[in-house]
């Protein structure tokens, strides 16, 4: 095992700069939502650095970009992906930076003109961020067999733009057939999205999966009548009930502890007047956790809860899935990995869940994969404040660099 | 004391009937907006039936109508009041049962040639609903000089024209100069618009006084952050906070029990996503008490609970009162007296408070002043769906019919 590469992290942010100014929007963030022109743009620029390289280059049918370089032995090997479209008032790191370390990465094996026994890819996938297109994690989810190519060309944008003309108006409908075989082990760099490692003041996270999604809408019905005149023992009252709801849903997660999150960001009454018992309210629940039956069973307490609260106050309740994923558990031997090789290059570590989605998702049913997190500051992204120290970028490359080596067997 | 007279139903309900064709809308409302072409068309028709009395019929400067019949004294007399302007979606009694029968009853005084010491009048007053101008009750309360003239006159409504405009489109702004001096005693016959009645199968309410009202609107400023990521000991959740300030207003109410009420009409997130932890959250308190102490008890805890609330989740809170109206008292003797002439015609009655805003608050601080309640069909009002039945009616305006000959002294 060898510990001693390096990367060079001026290269490195200069190209993270550069590529940020793709999309530029004020405050220093990105705006290059999935095969939009901007899109193209940072597509096009990324390509060249691959082409430069040297890379085999491949185009598959829904965008996504896979750049090799050629292993001693044949096989698909060691993959490095993920992103570089983002949400529309997006940052510079998410997703950027697992695309450009993994190409630094390369680029060190051939500066030292190091060969490995397996190939080394570089990828980056099409609409991680879903703010255009739904689902998110399309292309790596269509490149690993877990979502249809044909149903998601036909999908239809928030623009009223179909997928597949929004692919061939930047031209990277590409000829590569997927879904395509898994690799050998898929490795993602990326930001952490949250504020677990800069609080705890650790530099490495070795992730050892996503965290189960669950979103649930929930429809109070009740009674409209008069704040005033109405006893409150005669009331019917949607308002009372989704606001116990969302008391409830933070004392669910706090008795819960571990991984379990739980949150209401968004709640509407009707008819909304100061002076008016709320007829409607609806709200929505999203649950999180790694564990699919403590998951399952946040999802029947909160369901429980809810239909009391409904009962009590003569309200019918109507409710309906938003969204659900399981947990995805990465591969525990390569999280190990992660640590290990943090530890040995002299970094704090700790492992940590994902709270948010990933590309390495849709590789973690089909082969070993893992993923290094490196801290956000503040916790922010999605925002064009999102910002990761140099430090802490070099850091997560450095682990990165020397883990692809290692698994991928130098000659 | 008289209890002998009873008014012609027929002749009250289809005047009811004739005045809601007025502004009617689908399901059987109406929508005559204060000194809209509808409240114009509505004035007119009432005008027509006061002056078919012979009664001396008076515009005021801000478009009160006021129509009287002699008594053997000089003197202000008993003034029997209401209004017929609606809210949008109205219905065809609140308000306008008053109005009408109180000419119903001056026209059984005529038919049965009664003579009374105290003149009796009968009025409707501009603008009770507050629906297109704001303040509500604001006719009654220039009358009583309980709000200035010329500052009512400059409001702009929602729809952009200035109320002295609109009496004047209408023809009603009128020579009669206010404040005027009070009334000898003031009554009014109303539409419960709430529920108590009809559930304690109780035909009369004698009206104790009207609930002090208190709106405040409660704005948590926190953190935006992604609902996935960020742990919950981490948060600063304004959406948290709002709905454990709707859970706490019911809990205050319900301990405090008597005619405490707390309601949560109107809720609003930022950004209201599913997955993302609300950065703002604003809602409106509507605490009301016939109790001013005990109402101010109800405003400090709410606003203990709401800081506490915020404290604990490193949140800023930020408060406005949106409206504030000390309770009123009805005369005592002349509650008592409505109570017993609804006894002596064999109604059941009970004393309770208005929930709701009236005219006979401006009369109650300068005159003796009471009001009649009949029930509301399930409680509702200002909803085209707004009934109150023909024999509660009847009860109701024969109530008003019997105490006002006494009141006025039948020679």
């Amino acid at each position: 095992m060898r510990y001693d590469l390096r990367i060079n992290l001026e290269r490195l942010v200069e190209r993270l700069e550069t590529l940020g100014q793709i999309g530029a929007i004020e405050g220093g963030g990105v705006n290059r939502l999935a095969l939009t022109d901007a899109d193209r743009d940072g597509r096009d620029l990324v390509v060249k650095w691959m082409q430069a390289l040297n890379l085999a280059v491949s185009v598959d049918r829904i965008g996504n970009v896979v750049a090799t370089r050629r292993g001693r032995n044949s096989g698909t090997g060691i993959l490095i992906g993920s992103h570089i479209d983002t949400v529309r008032t997006g940052g510079r790191y998410d997703g950027n930076l697992g695309v450009l370390a993994g190409l630094e990465v390369i680029r060190q094996l051939d500066e030292r003109s190091i060969e490995t026994r397996e190939p080394v890819s570089v990828a980056f996938f099409t609409n991680e961020e879903g703010a255009r297109f739904a689902p998110d994690m399309m292309g790596s989810m269509v490149h690993q067999g877990h979502l249809d190519l044909d149903a998601m060309l036909a999908v239809v944008g928030i623009d009223g733009v179909e997928l597949a003309s929004a692919l061939e108006a930047i031209g990277y409908q590409g000829p590569t057939p997927c879904p395509a075989p898994p690799p050998t082990m898929y490795l993602e760099l990326h930001i952490e999205q949250g504020p677990v490692l800069e609080e705890a003041g650790i530099t490495i996270g070795a992730v050892s999966g996503v965290q189960g999604i669950s979103w649930t809408e929930l429809r109070f019905h009740g009674q409209s009548n008069h704040a005033g005149t109405t006893p409150m023992r005669l009331r019917r009252d949607a308002g009372l009930a989704a606001g116990r709801v969302v008391a409830f849903v933070r004392t669910l997660a706090e008795r819960m502890g571990g991984t379990q999150v739980g949150t209401v960001g968004s709640i509407n009454f009707e008819p909304n007047l100061v002076n008016v018992i709320a007829r409607e309210a609806t709200l929505t629940v999203d649950l999180r956790n790694t564990s699919e039956r403590d998951l399952q069973a946040a999802e029947r307490e909160m369901m429980a809860h809810a239909q009391a609260v409904a009962d009590k106050e003569g309200l019918e309740l109507h409710h309906r899935s938003l969204a659900r994923f399981e947990p995805v558990a990465f591969d525990p031997a390569l999280v190990r990995a992660v640590s290990e090789h943090a530890e040995a290059l002299g970094h704090s570590v700790m492992t940590l869940p994902s709270g948010a989605g990933h590309d390495a998702q849709a590789f973690a049913p089909n082969c070993p994969a893992a993923m290094i997190f490196v801290p956000s500051a503040g916790g922010i992204s999605h925002n064009v404040t999102e910002h990761t120290d140099r430090i802490d970028i070099e850091a997560g490359a450095n682990v990165l660099l020397n883990l692809t080596v290692n698994l991928a067997g130098p000659c």
